[in-house]
């Protein structure tokens, strides 16, 4: 039977933008674990009421019900040891990596693209969404991104630690792409499918790597509602 | 026989501060192997020409030199694989997390503490310093540091990540200490052998875990010149 996962998804129901439900899709597949993958909306908050929480990803796997990303992939990997690792034995090292990404990676690209959510997501999300970051921010979503370009460089600059592991191998995991892949390619994953906003430079390490990850599971996470 | 090590040292010829000398250090003792821990000064440029360029840590193998901390711990690794592993199979994490050290965290406590380091370093090395490190930020150390108490919320805020991992185990490294504790080591060591400003709170979880690491080895970066 399919685990369910609760996904958050835009006005366009394919249009799939959460980097956390990004870690989870390409972590499922990683397990070869099939998935029925349900648009969600910000304010479906009762449609995962069941989960004790209101935020995605949820997962429903037979009677089992688990929320937030790191505590899904760390289930997934506890039950189906069989499959292929999503962390190796290097859990500790990829936590460090993820939480980078939750704190300090996926902050800043929220800063730079946050005014061009409002067009892709769900009508009935708008004022939600609106409100709730405008009151985390104390200014307009316009106001937060007004810089962006200005900011830029210091964002780009801000990814050489990426850089050096890619300088190295093709993989943020290593020889193969794993959790550590999947953590931070959800952060540009949720840039790509939300906002015409060029993070990258064409030539930058972290693009082709992007794509490289993009390729896998026959395109899971390459031919979707995105601005390129 | 034993690896010579060139090991950055103070004024006092037992306080050795640098941070990614550390870091060499305590791969040695990881991977067992004797040392000598020769004590080198900030100019004793001709005293390390032999290794083509001017910064420690320099090891001397046998016939072998190697330079520059990250290639020196893939070396050893290579080098004496029978021995204790410094990465697992998580060399490419690990790799992010020294790059982070890197790029983000020694910088951060460079600024906080710096002003302190002339006290410290030998008196032939004070003009050197001085003038490399001012003309490197456009003001005088005094002022570099001038505002640190302001800085310290913002600069304990940034090590979340470090804390997310040490949540979950003892070791940044996993289930035993590894290269990814050496390299994040290295940078507190450095702040606890040249300066009294205090980087953690008494009850910082990143203190304890310091403390760890200080006690392995038979305490060999316990029992030295610091400020504690």
């Amino acid at each position: 039977m399919a685990i369910t996962l609760y996904d958050l998804a835009g006005a366009d129901p394919a249009r799939r933008f959460s980097p956390y439900c990004w870690r989870i899709r390409l972590a499922l597949a990683h397990k070869g674990l099939d998935v029925d993958a349900r648009p969600w909306r910000f304010t479906d908050k009762q449609a995962i009421a069941f989960s004790g929480q209101g935020l995605v990803p949820v997962i429903v796997d037979g009677e089992r019900v688990v929320h937030d990303s790191w505590t899904i992939a760390r289930y997934l990997e506890a039950t189906y040891p069989g499959r292929p690792s999503l962390f190796g034995d290097a859990v500790a090292p990829i936590r460090f990596l993820t939480s980078w990404t939750d704190r300090v990676l996926q902050p800043a690209i929220g800063r730079l693209i946050i005014a061009d959510l409002p067009a892709v997501i769900d009508e009935a999300d708008r004022a939600y969404f609106r409100d709730s970051r405008e009151k985390r921010f104390g200014m307009t979503l316009e106001a937060v991104s007004a810089d962006r370009e200005q900011r830029l460089p210091a964002f780009r600059q801000s990814l050489e630690p990426l850089r050096a592991v890619l300088a190295d191998g093709p993989w943020l995991g290593g020889s193969a792409a794993n959790y550590a892949d999947y953590a931070v390619f959800g952060a540009f994953q949720w840039a790509r499918c939300a906002s015409p906003f060029r993070l990258l430079d064409g030539d930058d390490p972290i693009l082709a790597w992007h794509k490289r990850v993009r390729g896998l599971f026959g395109g899971l996470a390459d031919t979707v509602p995105a601005f390129d």
